[in-house]
């Protein structure tokens, strides 16, 4: 084959390490998986089956991989703890990067990454916001950024998972930041595209409760949380993050403009059918967030490649992910501490803002 | 009280004859409810029940009524076998008729109304075709005759009923004229409605089938039913009719036209409200026609007042009533026959139209 | 007529006193409007067309309406200004009081009025809460209660109007109370029907932009507003109030409970038309409050007469109308200063709630 | 790479032929396109920008591509009149062989395609009925076929392909087979399989209209038609298919079982976006059969794939095909003869079936 792929490895094989690396291998024309890393057994057997038939090189060691011969980019899509390790060493190893969201749960560290990546401006890398390549969201944001519904200046999001009966995310709140940056982290990144990357946070506030887990409390995380996010820019946007809906994954956005409004999955649907029986008329909705997002993450994965390829800007900028972190941890710590933040317009914490 | 109402009586008691005297007496400002008959004991207890307290008289003959003093109109809510022998009788009488559909399931019979009304131009005269004063079936003819949909081209319309269990209507059956005269009368009103009072047929065809209820043979009906009807205008119908719907009434309508499309009820709803649970997103629909249609029956009430009382014309032309029922006829004939029948420009049968 | 029917005066003939009026007159049988009062020249002139041939007395003045012989009840209708006054007056005279929402915009005046009720626990006085009659509501509030969806614990409520492109709004805002006591107001008292009337607030914040009338902060209000309240019961529930929709009325509830959840009007729409076009499928919506929820307050003015009639409890309890109240001016407060407000379990502020 | 992939090559690079390229090439992991044929200038050209240069070889001469060393399997998506031709030649070359729909316009002409293939058992010759492919329609045949909405029964479905307004339809009418045999097939054959694939046609009715394009007429179609086929096993379908909708592809089908009924895309939907202005609520639809079917089409090519790979039956069987062709072709002669057309139970033309 004469036309140029992209030569890529995936960091991590869990759930969506092993969507990550398929998606590369199958789904991605121009893209060619040739490694594959993970220190755990079970993905590694996994990856025996699935991958290496293929010619993917697979390494139980992250470092190793980065020596792959021609390796070129890296996917980053292990547990949220490595991401900002394990994007910087790509970085510094002249890899191209696609990390998993969050950079980190940690704003700090999320900025480590920014400043790395700042140093070496030949290459891409991009965290993966997967809604920015959702056919919907991106219609969306076309007819909003139209101006034909007038200035966008109210944004309801809502990032809401089906109950999962075993309990997992108890567990899994010990780590994940908290729901707001879990969950909401991708309804504050849509505000941040569709009011503009540039906006800047005049105030937070949270309040959330534990309706069906208790011991989330431990965690210092709740199952429902509301928060609202007032812009210096005139805008606002209000959130909301749940881990107890009984239908399934229920991820709805309006973005509310001063000549009209765009919805996105007000009327959630897994696909065209609907039954009629002597309940009524009723219709089935995705079940876990890939359900949902499952072409979003095709794109994303057919996109970063293009771009690497062709050295075009990366569809994302890296600076977004940080400030995206940045008002999450926010609206978490005033979930947890009851009280309203205030910034000033650089960005630093007071007492109170002016009216 | 100096404002003047219009003393109507309803004849006929049943579930129908009910609903219109409660319309009458508490829903139609500008008429009163005077009086009622019906032959049914126990129709006369329950109208001592809930309209005598009120001031309505209450006969057991429909003949005396026709003489109480006073009495301007009539509503005939009576057995479809007696619709046309009342309505001829009121006329005579020099009474306003509002009569519920159909007039007779007899295309003569029906004309004899017809030919009694034609003596007596000064009295209103009206087949009660509820969804033309359905709020919805409104909207959607002005939008369509606004032109911006283009020329109505094809037109679809289904009545279908929600199973009845009991069976009831294979009984009924061999009164009703058969599912096309007694559910599609409804869509064949419709069409002629959409498409103009005065388009001629060209040909009928129909089929259906006994799913549920094979014994509705013996009357020579069917429990599903569909059936095409081609117009000399160059427009053609075609009419679902079904008695096995399992979540409800299910009356859906879509008018085509050459730059666009017009559905009523294409998406059945009882109300507002959307359950989610872990089935999916369920809503539920009206179980019976009166629960889709209850509106309309009120307006149909306060129209037919409004236009005995201000002599305008009636809302709806009585010849439209005869020219449904003869289609109705048509289609339920050749559901039974198989065969296709043919009509000529002046509504003769013939054995083949000319291509 | 030997049914007896309740004799009642309508006060005020404004936009909802016209409707009130209308409402008594023709389309609740057992009323009777037999009297009316409205200082305004205009609204006298209307009321000689519309009423007074109905035999409805006309009255410039209030306090000569309550004279009128016979007369047991009010739908007070007026100005917001004079609802409590006219309330306790009618109360005093021993008339059964229907009283439109809110009471007051202030808590204490609202008291009053309760406090007034309290000294003749004979008469029935109520304030209408419109959307407690509304078909859907109740359908949700019938469902939620049966337990099927688990514990009510997160409700989201709107009450969005259509922008009015004369600004009428702003000169409105300085008697409104502001946004949450004008609009949110219906949402507030739904969460106290869906989450127990009992339920005592811990905190309420708020944040507000003026997207399209920055004239509204001379009078202290928005054109946006979004709200949190958060109950001691472990619940929470957020409001978005708006004053700039495009396409008409969105007033949109949905309740979360902890095995399901019930949406309210999450899919708008004025009727069951669609119109299909080369810009797709549309469908509107209604424009204005009252053709939402016209019904809702024919519901309201029956249900009142048949309490009245019947010595039954009134629908609502007037204690709710003051503690909406409360939380509208808390949540308005809110908004205006830019504070969280914090409440103990007694009802009295406090600087801050223990976690 | 030591995973065995299929090497396929595409006859025809027409639109369609295109799409089957790109989809083997790109989104068919388990496939290698290794040839490519059309006689066509520019689409050669077409070819040698995104073929090519991923190794695969063009012909000028559809029978040298048979001659591809080690090629297995061929597309054929060229004109539908050499459909059969190439199906049978690439039979005797031993290749399987998935051939667009419909095999031939003609009757006679597409069981050769069935009898060739009779003769090579171990090939897996198929006919590409996309929508056996859709996940909706899939999850509908599930629902159905599961029992629980009783027995299939009445079965409506429509092809309506969006307006164009350039009228190539006319033109391409002369090759088409007719509305019923280019459009309707897909409704025939999802008839099929609901009703079961050896459902027998007792009687075929049709009536049509020239509404937007009377030159059709020349080429004996029609742009809006409505037929009606009986079975011998109880159930009826009616199919309606248009060359003239406003807003898009409109391609819809229920399924009405004894207990329930199924929906496919009684709403359609371009994607998840609703748009509300002051024209009410929008939303945008496919716009062409593609939009629609894209990841149908995707399926198909896998799971075409992976029947030859493993020698497991093809999921749809030829003689479903050569079924459909039959019936659609009966439709068409009753569209333009006007008459009724009745079988009896061997498939026998008859004169009139027995009631």
């Amino acid at each position: 084959m004469s036309a140029t792929k992209l030569k890529i490895g995936c960091a991590g094989l869990g759930r969506m390490g092993k969507r990550h690396a398929l998606n590369f291998l199958e789904r991605t024309p121009r893209a060619e998986l040739v490694a594959a890393s993970t220190p755990d057994d079970s993905e590694i057997e996994w990856a025996k089956v699935h991958l290496a038939p293929y010619g993917v090189i697979i390494y139980k060691n992250y470092d190793d991989m980065l020596k792959h011969e021609g390796l070129e980019a890296v996917v980053v899509a292990s547990a949220t703890a490595v991401h900002a390790e394990q994007a910087i060493k790509a970085i510094e190893a002249d890899k191209h990067v696609l990390c998993e969201k969050p950079l980190s749960t940690s704003v700090e560290i999320s900025q480590t990454v920014l400043d790395a990546a700042a140093k070496k401006p030949n290459l891409k890398v991009m965290c993966g916001f997967s809604r920015r390549f959702d056919a919907s969201y991106r219609d969306a944001h076309r007819k909003m950024m139209s101006g034909a519904l007038g200035e966008p200046s109210v944004l309801r999001s809502q990032t809401c998972d089906k109950l999962d009966p075993t309990g997992f995310f108890v567990a899994y709140a010990e780590f994940s930041g908290g729901i707001f940056v879990d969950c909401s982290i991708h309804d504050i990144d849509l505000t941040l595209w569709f009011f503009g990357q540039d906006s800047r946070v005049k105030s937070v506030s949270a309040v959330g409760i534990t309706a069906v887990e208790p011991d989330l409390r431990k965690h210092n995380d709740r199952d429902n949380a509301v928060g609202l996010v007032e812009f210096y820019n005139g805008k606002l946007a209000y959130f909301y993050a749940s881990r107890m809906m009984a239908a399934g994954q229920e991820d709805t956005t309006e973005i509310i403009g001063t000549r009209g409004k765009v919805t996105v999955n007000a009327q959630p649907a897994l696909n065209l059918v609907n039954v009629f029986d002597n309940t009524g008329i009723r219709r089935e909705i995705p079940q876990h967030y890939y359900d949902r997002f499952e072409y979003a993450f095709v794109t994303e994965a057919n996109e970063f490649t293009a771009c690497c390829l062709e050295n075009t800007p990366a569809p994302l900028k890296l600076e977004g992910a940080v400030q995206a972190v940045r008002i999450g941890a926010a609206l978490q710590e005033s979930l947890i501490t009851g009280q309203k933040i205030f910034f000033d317009e650089s960005g630093n914490r007071v007492e109170k803002t002016k009216l």
